[in-house]
C-alpha cells in the first residue's frame, strides 16, 4: 500500500441524470429555480420550446424560444434528447449541452412531462426519476387557477390531464411534495435526493 | 372531492428501518452521535453489550451494559432483534423498544456489524442498508491505532477483519464516506439518505 496514493474503498460514482418531472402547473420552474440558487454543481437543462415567450421568462435561462422551423430542424438533425407536444405547444431537451456536462463529470437535472420522462425510463437505465406533485387535488386546481395566461377550459383540460398523469406515478423512483409556501422544503428533498443517490451502492453508468 | 378533508396524492411512507453498519474503527458511534445532535425524529437504537464498560461511556445512552447471564436471558426470551459475538464480546439490539417506536411511526436506526446487517437484510425486507467507511485503508488503519485500549494484535486483527468485511459492501444500499476530519458530512449525508428514502415511491412497510 502506497500512503500517497491510496486506492479508494469505493470508486467514485458516475454522474447523475435526473428527471424533474410531475403534474402540470405543480412548480417544477420554481424548484428548478431553487436549486440554482442551492449553488449545487449541477447542470440545469435548459429546454427549446416554440410556445411564445411569458413576461419575465428569459431567454436561455427560462427557454431557448424557437419558431417552429427551427424546432423541426433540431428533430432532424437528432439534436433533441426527447421532445414532445404539450397542448400544441413543442417542447424539447437540447442533447448536446447534458453530454458535454455529463462528460465533464456533473450531475444534470432535466425538466421532463411525465409522457417523456416514461421515453427516459426505457431508454436511459440509471436515471433517477423525481415526480414533483402537490399535496392534494384541490391545492392543484388553485395553482392552475391562479396562472392567469390561462382560460377557465384551458385550466380545466389540464387539470384533467394531471389526473390521468398521477397513474404513472408508480414508474417514478421519488415523489416530492410542493406544499403551498414551502418551496423550500421540496428544494430541500430534491438536493438531499441527489445527495442520497450519490451514495447508492449499486449505481450504473448513464448515456444519452 | 371534500375541501376540507382532501386526500392526498400520496400516502404517508411508513416509518423507516435503518441500518448503520461498516468497518469495525470508521465511526459508527460518532454518526450517531451526530445524528442526536441533529434533532432529526429518529429513534436510534442503544444496544446491550456484554463488554466492560469504556470510559467516558453511558450506561443507556452508548450502551445497555449487561452480564453474560442477562445477555442469555434475553436471547433466550427472544427480546434481542439481533445478537452476534464480536471479538468476544456480545452485541445485541433489544426489540421492544425498536418495535414500539416502528408502532408510533417514527423512523428506527440500529447500529451493527456486518455479519449481523447480512441478517437484516434477509429478515427485513424494507431495512435501509447503510455502510460506513473511512475513504482508504490506510485512514482505517490510523483510526484503528489511535483506539488506545487495543494491544497492536488487537488492531492488526481488526484491520484484518475489516479488509473481509469490504466484501460485503454490495449488499448494501448507501455507502458513506466519513472523511477525516469531516465528520459533519457523513452525518449530513445518512440525514440525506434519509430524507430521499422517506420520498421513495416503492416504499414498502417495515416488520421487525
Amino acid at each position: 500500500m502506497n500512503p500517497e496514493k491510496p486506492a479508494p474503498l469505493v470508486p467514485r460514482t458516475e454522474p447523475l441524470f435526473i428527471v424533474l418531472s410531475g403534474l402540470s402547473g405543480v412548480g417544477k420552474d420554481a424548484v428548478l429555480a431553487g436549486l440554482r440558487r442551492s449553488g449545487l454543481p449541477l447542470y440545469i437543462s435548459v429546454s427549446a420550446t416554440t410556445r411564445p415567450r411569458r413576461s419575465g421568462e428569459k431567454e436561455g435561462v427560462d427557454y431557448f424560444f424557437v419558431s417552429q422551423d427551427r424546432f423541426q430542424e433540431l428533430i432532424d438533425k437528432g439534436e433533441l434528447l426527447e421532445w414532445a407536444t404539450v397542448y400544441g405547444n413543442r417542447y424539447g431537451i437540447p442533447r448536446g449541452p447534458v453530454r458535454q456536462a455529463l462528460r465533464e463529470g456533473k450531475d444534470v437535472i432535466v425538466k421532463i412531462d411525465v409522457q417523456g420522462a416514461a421515453t427516459i425510463r426505457k431508454n436511459v437505465p440509471g436515471a433517477v426519476l423525481i415526480f414533483l406533485l402537490t399535496p392534494d387535488l384541490g391545492e392543484l386546481k388553485k395553482r392552475l387557477a391562479r396562472r392567469r395566461t390561462e382560460t377557465s377550459a384551458d385550466i380545466e383540460l389540464r387539470f384533467q390531464t394531471a389526473i390521468k398523469e398521477l397513474r404513472s406515478l408508480p414508474m417514478f423512483d421519488y415523489a416530492v411534495i410542493n406544499h403551498a409556501g414551502e418551496l423550500e422544503r421540496a428544494v430541500a428533498d430534491v438536493v438531499a435526493i441527489i445527495t442520497a443517490e450519490k451514495c447508492r451502492v449499486k449505481r450504473r453508468g448513464t448515456k444519452v
